[in-house]
């Protein structure tokens, strides 16, 4: 797609071209930044990667003025591309990408932003991680995390097994954040008795704002495969607002906890496995964790059954939504109740009520075979549903409370129902600790 | 209804009577503490009030041992009762009970929850609060806060005119944490221009516990209503783990972010207004708040429309979801989005993908006259829907941004399209910043 006929005849006059830093005024409004190639919407509007990172439309008008300028970006050198050799005497590394702002680069002569596709790539892009380790690239995706799914997650644990296979000492999966905590609980999962370390990565901010994450990010999960004896799925994100250090989340009990800040990701109810800085020092906070050792035979797992919801409690919840599922065929639903695991189930015979019909609706869909399970929004704490009376009553009629984070228990449910046809077989995997998803303690200093 | 024939014989030989301290054996367990009379549920299990104050329920066998025993709460003093006289030089507050753990107390006579009814009561409870605010209690409900909905906001709303009206100088709400700040929000919007201040105040265990914040949220809420010039609606609550001082939570930016702690809510992208201990030391955070003056008329604004629903999204997330929605008549759809307000609506041929209909139907809801909005389930941060080209496509598609939590959101929905039948008018009051619930800033301590 091209921009239209009134925005190339503005740009040719004043001699711009995609990739060029331009400086745009219209009405109130300045917008200095990179002038983006033209690929999809509104051809009449132009594109500009602002200096902070983010991409802009500015729709053309007559009030519109676009001039050249300068910006910060044109004043950093251009990368240095050398081939890259391998170093036997250092640890190796593959890099699954699948997209996401922490794997790609924009192209300062075409103003797009492209994925980092091989070796060299990434090398050039952070020279410092050839100190640390040899580097492979494996391209599995090219994506944003939200449209990723289960079928990527088993892509991906086949991916993972084929590189434990060929001798690698760690994988690092660059993956988008947004949906990051749930693609490290189906991996937690999925590839069980890893031998090695598998640590996903990924940066709040694109790779070419000075605020970006992504190097510190991925040289952190390099120098912990490289000098730690830890081995399984973990999450590696900034620790603070500053750039001083990782911290290595535990692949189940983690979760993007803010829109916007390079340390969004919290470890949840317990604590992270460990600190490290770019540089490598490492300071390990617990240490039940299994030790790497590359003669063990991982076990890949990639089930899953997509008939699965995760649906959020509310005041006035409206039964009818529950009663949707199970119209809908669906084999398993997570409740994200509120406090310990509560849902308005109280029956009444007070006229205000809209909803007395909930907990009818919830023993028929378990009497008829769905799996429902109960966690908490309250976001930390364990769910318990012994305390209330409203809550026996939902346990009595079937309701499972579940010792997790709502998206890993949804995770967990769909992995659970993936192994078999059978509703009792599957509640018995659902309850089982596989992975350590399922808590049995909360550490307090996750909530301070 | 009575405990099995089985039961009784065994406390009548014992001589133990509901309302008395018991220690019951059964297999490895040993249960100590108050045995509760039966009121639900399986009429062969005991039910025992344990000293963490959480009721259980054993299932009477033959390998269960019953016997008398000493509690902690035995030792405790008998609550003195007296007559309570008013003192013209103080405040007057009004407590409106709506029920949940903070208003109740146990009677050790009989081993039954009872609500705090009347001043008397209240200040048995809590002598001290005599000497900072004369008391007068209101009973509105007596319900579990997660049977709380749109008709109890109207209601409250109303009780709080009357009191405003009746010159009382605060309130305090007293309210079951688990949706308290749903109330909150809710009661921001319904009770606009409020000439005092109106706290709702929960607790997180039940004042029979020695670890109990009932007594402390309560004094502290009296302190500040009769100490600071604050007005409007807020949430007062414990703010650490200690028993050193509460927090005032704004309502419309405040969410129950822990299952059991007492410190559960936080301040959500905002600062708390004010720390208060409960000898009445405050310290304000903030002073961008409205200033008491009881000649100001309060605006009361009590609509409600129930068609509303909160949206959880997660990978795989099915658009027939959204389509039972917009076939059962709802108004209005909360998404919680990932990340910034993302959602996976990305067109694609890849025949993997399950749910490539999902912007499909979106466009078809808000085309039919079905408002949605988006917010983030990151728990923290504001979303942001022009970064990414997902985004712009799905606004371009005519969904919201909303800087608010979800809760927050979904309450304000509701409360617009309660104002009119027309949605494009609803919607114009969804977007207005009516009480201060739209933010145009993040503060980053409040995510420390």
């Amino acid at each position: 797609m091209e921009y239209s006929q009134q925005i190339l005849s503005e740009l040719k006059k004043k001699g711009i071209r995609p990739g060029d830093y331009v400086v745009v005024e219209k009405d109130v409004h300045t917008f200095s930044g990179l002038l983006m190639p033209k690929s999809q919407g509104d051809s009449n509007s132009l594109i500009v990667k602002l200096d902070n990172g983010y991409n802009t439309g500015i729709n053309f008008d007559k009030n519109t003025k676009i001039k050249k300028g300068k910006g910060e970006q044109e004043k950093r050198p251009k990368a240095k591309i050398e081939k890259y050799k391998p170093d036997p005497t250092k640890p190796t590394i593959a890099i699954l990408s699948t997209g996401g702002t922490v794997a790609s680069r924009i192209d300062y002569s075409t103003g797009a932003v492209t994925p980092l596709e091989t070796a060299e790539d990434i090398i050039s892009a952070i020279p410092e991680i050839k100190n640390i380790a040899n580097i492979r690239i494996r391209p599995v995706f090219q994506m944003a995390s939200d449209d990723i799914e289960s079928y990527h997650w088993m892509t991906l644990a086949k991916k993972i097994e084929d590189e434990i296979d060929s001798g690698v000492d760690g994988i690092i999966i660059t993956h988008g954040t947004d949906t990051m905590h749930y693609t490290s609980a189906a991996l937690s999962l999925m590839v069980q008795n890893s031998p090695i370390p598998i640590l996903l990565v990924g940066s709040q901010r694109s790779s070419d704002r000075g605020s970006s994450d992504a190097s510190m990010n991925l040289l952190c999960a390099a120098q912990f495969i490289a000098n730690s004896d830890f081995s399984g799925v973990a999450i590696c994100m900034h620790g603070s607002a500053s750039d001083d250090f990782c911290y290595i989340h535990p692949g189940l009990h983690v979760r993007k906890m803010h829109t916007s800040r390079r340390d969004a990701f919290r470890s949840i109810d317990v604590l992270s496995y460990a600190k490290i800085d770019h540089k490598g020092a490492i300071s390990f906070l617990r240490n039940d964790y299994s030790k790497k050792d590359k003669k063990r035979k991982p076990h890949i797992v990639d089930r899953y059954d997509n008939r699965v919801a995760l649906v959020k409690i509310y005041p006035g919840f409206d039964y009818h939504i529950l009663e949707f599922f199970e119209k809908a065929g669906y084999r398993g639903v997570i409740l994200e109740g509120t406090g310990l695991g509560h849902a308005p189930i109280s029956q009444t015979d007070d006229a205000t009520k809209l909803h007395p019909k909930l907990l009818e609706t919830i023993r028929r869909m378990i009497v008829g075979g769905i799996i429902i399970g109960m966690t908490s929004q309250c976001a930390y704490g364990k769910v318990n549903m012994n305390v209330y009376r409203p809550q026996r009553i939902m346990q009595e009629a079937g309701i499972l409370p579940l010792y997790m984070t709502p998206e890993t228990a949804l995770v967990k449910m769909g992995w659970s129902l993936g192994h078999t046809k059978n509703s009792e077989d599957a509640k018995k995997i659902l309850l089982t600790n596989v992975a350590g998803e399922i808590l049995d303690r909360v550490d307090v200093q996750a909530y301070e």
